[in-house]
């Protein structure tokens, strides 16, 4: 493991239980019963305790959206040509994607990282090159990506998010693009979560039964032909994983160690969660489940990794589309906390039994 | 019947079936799998439908508080005192309450309107003053208001509604306020959805099992000294509803009547949607649930009305700040439907199988 990399999974800290208690004390003292803003109450203690700073302060918000191609789309496992990955990051650098149009309501900037599509992008002053490779491997035959680019794909998502705060970062979402990546992440959510095969592939971007019988029996091959260590996160991602994969995973643990709240998306920032997690355990307590999707190894995934989403919308378009709504709940909660006044300085009665 | 309320009920049309066709169609064109935007796909096919307009403008938006005492306070069905009502209606107007936050975020200027608070407030340029009382009559020992005071505030709500379509609104949130008043709610909703009492009465601002209790007995009470009529969804207001009930039933009558979307909150304005959609069953398809609170008789009454709600946050404060949650998501709804590209303009390769 690169010394990069060694930092940070160092560098993450448990929250900052002083600013957790002190926010918890803060929402009772506000103008509403208590408890009576739910998980939106929950969210600010969470987030003054991963800021460790009061106010909180939700202004520069990025999502870091990272693509890459397949090797395994060359089994026909999904409902999309792998050509649409490279259209879909021009599409997002035109703005006209699902991502765009949320990412501009919340307030985010978008970062598009290319981390290994199959073909040479055109360049564009806000497209982030990162190519690994022109895709990983078919894992249906052999491993994705080598130990050393599994390892070099999270050190990337770390350089991109440390140059994210350079520019200003108070709060992070994640997203992908990659014909194929539902195949991979379930190959990773099986292992990680010890989860039968069959209970946690679904349907990607919407294919029918039959193909995602055949989608179920490319992943067992997969497994097979690799031998994935599900004891060693990066072996798995190196062998059944993709490039965005290991970038988001990058991500997140880049932004725990600065302590920057990161607001995770669907099925592939959540199996990116997995390899994270199981590299630096204490990264849980600063993600934030904007939602689950229904993808079926999604809500398996959250569960394992202990966190409950915000919000369940039938959402199944990655992008980190799923993130800016949760970016917004983040920041609504963030909001709550600071900006409410308490019943003193509102001059409103307290309960009659206290 | 009055004139107004009357003309109100008879201008609210079906929605327009050319919109929602042709928001239908647009959704299945834009660059993402068919149906992968789940709700907010949904939520856009009905706002076009609404607004019979594409695109679709939401840009003054406006969450309606509405305020008012409850006679059946005195009881002992809170655990707030009275005084809280015409206390956080400063609070309002001071902007420290968890709608001015919430509200701002949104980007929805708040309308706070005494509909009968027991005292007088002090006059405030942001203050409707439409107190048509102080305070509802003590409903366990007689009506809450005469029948013309109920058909008065739901006129007073749609004249309201319509003030502020003046001013500029394309989409409208409900908000209440008034201690007790989760006590008139679950009557209304026993009434009108003919639930057991004990199934759709619950804890209010954080009552225990022992005031629950009371509270049912209190509610029992009131129906059986005023026998109100559940088919006549006035006389249900007039004796166990409340000011502020009516005013938001009012609210949503007018809004519809003019094409404009309702997003309600909770359990409150979800009670004043059963008065007002048994007075004019088109209404439903004009409203939006914002969210389910963890009010018992909330998400029986969501079902009742056909609706489901967006968000599931354990909230339960009222004041519109599940609505101020709900307009967002239906701006992002909006937004997605109008502002993406089709796979013709951003030129992306469609399914494999088209």
């Amino acid at each position: 493991m690169s010394r990069l990399l060694k930092q940070t999974l160092r560098a993450i800290e448990p929250l900052n239980s002083v600013l957790t208690e002190k926010a918890r004390v803060r929402q009772n003292k506000l103008t509403k019963p208590q408890g009576s803003l739910g998980r939106l109450e929950e969210l600010s203690i969470q987030l003054a305790g991963i800021k460790g700073e009061f106010p909180i302060r939700i202004e520069h918000k990025a999502i870091i959206i990272m693509a890459a191609d397949q090797g395994v789309a060359a089994e026909g496992v999904s409902a999309y040509p792998q050509e649409v990955t490279a259209q879909m990051v021009n599409n997002f650098l035109l703005g006209g994607a699902g991502i765009n149009v949320l990412a501009r309501l919340v307030g985010a900037r978008t970062v598009v990282v290319d981390m290994g599509v199959a073909v040479n992008l055109e360049l564009h002053p806000q497209l982030l090159c990162r190519k690994l490779a022109f895709g990983t491997g078919n894992m249906a035959m052999g491993p994705a990506m080598t130990y050393e680019e599994a390892t070099r794909s999270m050190e990337t998502g770390i350089e991109i998010v440390e140059a994210e705060i350079a520019r200003g970062l108070d709060i992070v979402g994640t997203g992908d693009m990659g014909i194929g990546n539902t195949t991979a992440s379930s190959a990773i959510c099986a292992l990680m979560t010890g989860e039968y095969l069959v209970e946690v592939t679904g349907r990607g971007t919407g294919i029918n039964d039959e193909q995602v019988a055949h989608k179920i029996e490319v992943i067992q091959r997969s497994l097979d032909v690799n031998h994935p260590n599900p004891r060693d996160p990066v072996d798995v991602l190196a062998k059944v994983g993709g490039f965005e994969i290991g970038g988001l995973a990058g991500v997140m643990l880049g932004a725990a160690a600065h302590r920057i709240p990161v607001v995770i998306d669907g099925f592939i920032s959540g199996a990116a969660a997995l390899i994270a997690t199981a590299l630096a355990p204490r990264l849980k307590r600063y993600l934030i489940a904007a939602h689950v999707s229904p993808e079926t190894g999604h809500g398996i995934l959250l569960k394992h990794l202990d966190l409950k989403p915000l919000l369940d919308l039938g959402m199944r378009l990655g992008e980190g589309t799923g993130a800016a709504l949760g970016i917004f709940l983040t920041e609504a909660a963030a909001n709550i906390l600071c900006e409410m006044a308490t019943f003193d300085e509102a001059g409103v009665s307290k309960r009659e039994d206290n």
